[in-house]
C-alpha cells in the first residue's frame, strides 16, 4: 500500500499549490521535486485563486504569517475547497503567538481540511482552542514517548475524530490517524531536529501525497511520513567525518530523490492501532 | 567570444540588483556570485530607486508576485531606464495567473527590457497577450524539440523583433534571440527540472552577463544559456551513488563558480540560425 | 573563555527571534541550529511581541527592508528591551539607500541594543549619521588591513564608547570592541565573501552566543566572530577538486555543527587592544 502511494506520486506528479514560510520555502519545493510532484508558490490574495484552479492540492504553512498572505490562505483554501482539492494545514508556531493560534483556528473552521500536521504542542493548541477536547485530552503529555503513547493515540485519534480530517503528530514516534485507525510510526532519527524545516518539508510532501492518492487519504499520509524519516534514516547512513546539519539536509533530500516503493516497504516501520 | 563575455564578468563583478521570489532567491545569489557577479536584493517600492541607482543592472522576476513589489518592479524598472542599465524581466507562471499574466505584459509595455527568459510556455503568453504574434505564430507547440525547432525559432526570432529585445527559450532546446540571429543551444541535461530555480539562476546569471557585456547583449545571453546548460553537465558528471537533486543543485553552482572561459568555449554546444 | 561561551550556547540552547532578509534566512536558521540554539522567525507587526516574549534574544536584520516589517522591528525591539535581552543590529546596506540608513539609525536611537555587526562601510554609516564620530573618525579606511588597523581599532572603540553598545566590524580583519577593549581577530578565508549572507549567519549566531552568555557579552560576540571564521578555515580544508561556494557553504555550516570548546580555543586567532 505505501508502495503504492509512493508510486501515485511519481507517475501522477501532483501540482501543488504552497502558501508557506519564507524560511523553508527551498526546501520545501525541492522535497516535492524530489518525491515525483511540482510545487508553485503563490501568496498574494489576488493572485492564488487562480494559481490553486490550476494545481490539484494546497499546502498552508504558517510558519511566517503576514496579514496580507493570512487573507491569501483563507481565499486558496476556499477555491480549493470548491474545486475538491485535498488540503492541508501545518500549524507553525500554534500556540507561540495570539495570531497564529487564531490563524489555524480559522483556517480549520472555515475550510474543509483534509489533514493537519504539526508537533505534538502545537496539534495541542489546536484541540484545545477548536473546543474538540474535553478533560483527560487536554492533558496529554508534551512529547510522544513509549511511556506516553497510549494515552497520545487516544488524543489524536479522537481529535481527528472530531475535527474530521487527518490529524498527523510528528516527533520522536509520529501518529497518523483519521478517528479510527492511528498509524504509529517510528522511522527518523532525532538529528533531523537540528535542520530547519524538516516538518515543513514533510508537510509539502504529505500535501503531494494526499493529492495523488485521493482515494487512500490515511495510507498516503502516513507514507509520506514514513518516507520522511526513512531518508532521514539513508541520508544519516551517508554522512561522513565533518558532515553536520547542512550536508544532513541535502543528503535527506537526496534519499527522498532516489526512493523506490520496494525500499519504502522494507524500511518503513510501523503499527496500526 | 563566449570566452569574453565570461571573462568581462569576472573581471567587472557586475552588482545586479534583483527583485526576485522568495522561494529561489538564495540560490540566485549564490550564482550571480558563482559567476563572478555581485548580487544586491530589494523590492520595497521606497527602497528600490536607491538600491538600482548603486548597481549596474536589473533582474525582474515575477516568481511570488506581491502587490507592493509589483510597484517596486516598475519604479526600479523605471530608474534603470533612466540610467541606462540592462533590464532582464523573468516572467515566471505567466499564463498561470491573471495577475502574473498582466504585470509581465506591464513591464513590457512600460519599460525598456533589453532581455526576456522563460520557457515556451510562458513566451507564447506574452507574445499572445502584447499582440505580438498573428497566426501561425500563436500556433508554435508547447516544447522545443527538433521537430518543433524550425517554427520555433521563426516563432522568437519574430516576438524578439517585435518586442524589441532579446528573447530567450530554454527548454531542452534553448532559443536565444534579438529578432535577427537565433542561437540554438543544445547544452543542459533534463535533470536540472528536478532543482527548484535553474530559470531563475539563469536568469541572475543572465542579468549579471548582460551588465558586464554592454556591447554584445546577444552573445552574453547566448553565453549564460551555455554556462547554465554546461554547468548542468559537468555538475552531473561529478553524481555519486545516492546523490540527488539537492546535491546536483550545489555541484551545478559549484561548476559554475570553477568555469573558466576555456571550459565554455570547449564545452558550449550550439548554432546560429 | 571563548570555549566557555561556546559551551553554554550548546548548554542552554538560546531561543532566537529573527526579524530577517529572505534571502539568506534559511541558512541563518540552519546556522543557529549548528551552534547550537534554537531560530524562529516572525516579522509580523502583530506576531513579533508574542514572538519575542518565548525567545530568548532578538536578531534584528535590515537586508530585505520591507515597510511592514520595519513596523515589526520596532515593535520587537521595545518588547525584547521590557524584557531585558539582548538584541543584535545588522544594518545590511546601510548607506546603500536612505531607507536602509533611516531605518538602522532610528533602531539605534529607539532600541537598546546590545551589539552592532555588519562590514566597515555600513558601521561607518551609522557612525557619521548618528553623529558619534567627528573629524578623524569619519575619515577611518573602506577596509581594515594591517596598514589601517590602528585607526581602525580606534574608530570602532569611539563609536562603541557613543554608542553605548558592542560594535563588531567584519572583514579581512574583524574588530569587535566594547569601547574598551577591541578584539582583532585574524580568522576567516576571503572566499567567504563568495558566499551570500555569511555575514548574517554571523549576526544569527552572534545573537544566539549574546543571549546565552549574558555576564560576558564581549567575549560571547568576539567568540561568535572566531568561530565563523574557523569554520570558514575548516570548511574550506574540506573542499575538494571541482567544489566551489555552494559546497563551501554547507562545509562552514557543517563545521560550525561539529565546532568543539577545544577547538575553538585552539583555532581562534586573535589580540586585546
Amino acid at each position: 500500500m505505501m508502495r503504492e502511494c509512493l508510486e501515485n506520486v511519481r507517475k501522477s506528479v501532483p501540482l501543488v499549490h504552497n502558501i508557506t514560510n519564507y524560511v523553508t520555502v527551498n526546501d520545501v519545493a525541492n522535497v516535492i521535486l524530489a518525491c515525483g510532484g511540482s510545487p508553485i508558490m503563490s501568496d498574494e490574495a489576488e493572485d492564488v485563486e487562480d494559481i490553486t484552479s490550476v494545481c490539484g492540492g494546497l499546502n498552508i504553512n504558517i510558519g511566517t504569517l503576514h496579514k496580507t498572505s493570512i487573507e491569501g490562505m483563507f481565499r486558496a483554501g476556499r477555491k480549493a475547497g470548491e474545486l475538491g482539492h485535498p488540503i492541508l494545514l501545518d500549524p507553525v508556531g500554534a500556540g507561540a503567538s495570539a495570531l497564529r493560534t487564531d490563524t489555524a483556528l480559522g483556517l480549520m473552521k472555515e475550510l474543509k481540511l483534509t489533514a493537519i500536521r504539526g508537533n505534538i504542542s502545537e496539534i495541542k493548541t489546536l484541540a484545545m482552542g477548536s473546543g474538540t477536547t474535553k478533560g483527560v485530552d487536554a492533558d496529554v503529555a508534551d512529547a510522544v514517548t513509549e511511556e506516553t503513547l497510549d494515552e497520545a493515540v487516544e488524543f489524536v485519534k479522537r481529535f481527528a475524530s472530531t475535527a474530521g480530517c487527518i490529524i498527523a503528530v510528528t516527533g520522536a514516534i509520529d501518529l497518523v490517524s483519521d478517528g479510527e485507525k492511528c498509524y504509529v510510526i517510528r522511522n527518523g532519527r532525532p538529528e533531523m531536529g537540528k535542520i530547519t524545516g524538516t516538518g515543513c518539508q514533510l508537510s509539502g510532501m504529505m500535501a503531494a501525497y494526499l493529492t495523488a492518492n485521493p482515494q487512500d487519504s490515511l495510507e498516503a499520509a502516513a507514507a509520506a511520513v514514513c518516507v520522511m524519516g526513512l531518508a532521514g534514516e539513508i541520508g544519516w547512513s551517508r554522512m561522513q567525518e565533518g558532515d553536520g546539519n547542512s550536508t544532513y539536509r541535502n543528503r535527506i533530500i537526496d534519499a527522498i530523490y532516489n526512493m523506490t516503493g520496494n525500499e519504502l516497504e522494507k524500511g518503513a516501520v510501523y503499527e496500526l492501532r
